[in-house]
């Protein structure tokens, strides 16, 4: 599913504040007839950040889903707001976790250098960066982060949660209007874990750190002010991908493990 | 110069209305320090529709341009909204009009006619039609519409003013995610009259109408509720074209005998 994450105050329900979790599972209830329904997702992104490729589920009673089984989709789009989109409902298989099942996320973050600012009409999920950018140095630099490292100096620490992960892509490029944009996909991300790492590269990007300072930081292996977490409005979650479907409840149960309550 | 017309009422001055002129023409006033300065354009949008293309020009005194002359670009980056930005400034060449030199426009309309609705980071620029369109068929009558014609029946008229405009190109495609675009390109448009077109079109392209009935609309030479004018939001001025710098004085000339206060 989708959502322009500008008017949300994050995934995740908080008392009183606008989430995207709270309008799906009202939109539900509706279409459900349900007092309640709970959703899941592989990524419960921050107050800001969008999502074009954001996957969720749903246990639902049969005898809710069953009357609306081929129409539930098509009710979700009238009730839904138009900054939430969920493009494909299908019935999950057997053992399917929408965040344990995961093998990977990946997000871009999106940046204009020009002095001139954002395309008006792209400025809702594109950073303005006033200095111009050099993509190679990133992408030297974003190499010496890949693999599984502890990224505890790129995440908010949380107690008793590991900051061990695999980061497989961090790659930059232009898009046709000259939009740089970098593609970072993990097994999974801690928080703020995308934002820190695209502040460190926009630093040697512009020519104010050095090539090997992110791989310095990430080291060193403590959160430092230095690294300043890039604005959430110019990251979009775009794609989980899932193992096939004789693997998912073998996911979920190894992932969970792993990451405890993260 | 590119704007999000969704919080303008279009593009020309009106008293008490937030315009994308006025808001120019403010910007232009402080940065130049003078007292007001007043600027023309190639298309004058109208209330929700945007642009990336437009051309804009103003005659500014030398005495209050020469200071700015290096810097004018990037002071106006800091002044404009969010929703107004000039990537590019520069010294027009003699007689070059940005409304009367111009040898045409091309503007695009977006439209998502899936049942879900339009992914919520482009929904500003992008029509919802609920109802499957069939491009093919939308080309086939596009075509007949194309070379120079009357387009009374798709222009809202005015007293004194001709309706005859060279339409170049009118084509449909799908962009990589399915939005469907049409390109659209005349010597100029009248009011109203690419919505028109693309409320026909869409009538032609979701089954309601024959292929035929656009080419017909047209002949028949006069304006009928049957064309539904598409909403102001799918559409984007995207491109203007000039002459090479020695015909735009002959350019504007010419123009400006053959559309007298159009």
């Amino acid at each position: 599913m989708g959502y322009d994450g500008s008017a949300f105050a994050g995934w995740a329900r908080q008392p009183g504040q606008r989430t995207v979790q709270l309008v799906l599972e009202e939109a539900l209830a509706t279409v459900l007839r349900l007092p309640s329904v709970r959703v899941s997702c592989a990524g419960r992104t921050d107050a800001g950040v969008h999502a074009r490729g954001q996957v969720v589920h749903a246990d639902v009673p049969n005898h809710a889903f069953a009357p609306v089984r081929a129409t539930l989709g098509y009710r979700l789009a009238g009730v839904l707001p138009p900054d939430v989109r969920a493009p494909r409902v299908q019935v999950a298989p057997p053992g399917f976790d929408a965040r344990f099942s995961a093998l990977g996320r990946r997000y871009a973050y999106r940046v204009s250098d020009t002095a001139y600012g954002v395309d008006p009409l792209r400025r809702h999920n594109v950073l303005w960066h006033r200095r111009a950018i050099d993509l190679d140095q990133m992408n030297t630099a974003g190499r010496m982060l890949l693999g599984e490292q502890d990224f505890a100096a790129f995440c908010r620490r949380r107690e008793g949660a590991t900051t061990v992960r695999t980061l497989r892509t961090l790659h930059w490029s232009r898009e046709d209007d000259g939009v740089a944009a970098a593609s970072i996909e993990a097994d999974a991300f801690c928080h703020n874990m995308v934002r820190a790492l695209v502040g460190a590269l926009l630093a040697v990007g512009d020519g104010r750190r050095p090539v090997q300072w992110p791989a310095e930081v990430l080291a060193a292996g403590v959160r430092t002010a230095d690294v300043h977490v890039a604005p959430a409005h110019g990251l979009t979650l775009e794609a989980v991908t899932y193992p096939p479907a004789a693997g998912l409840a073998a996911q979920a149960g190894a992932a969970r493990r792993k990451r405890e309550l993260t």
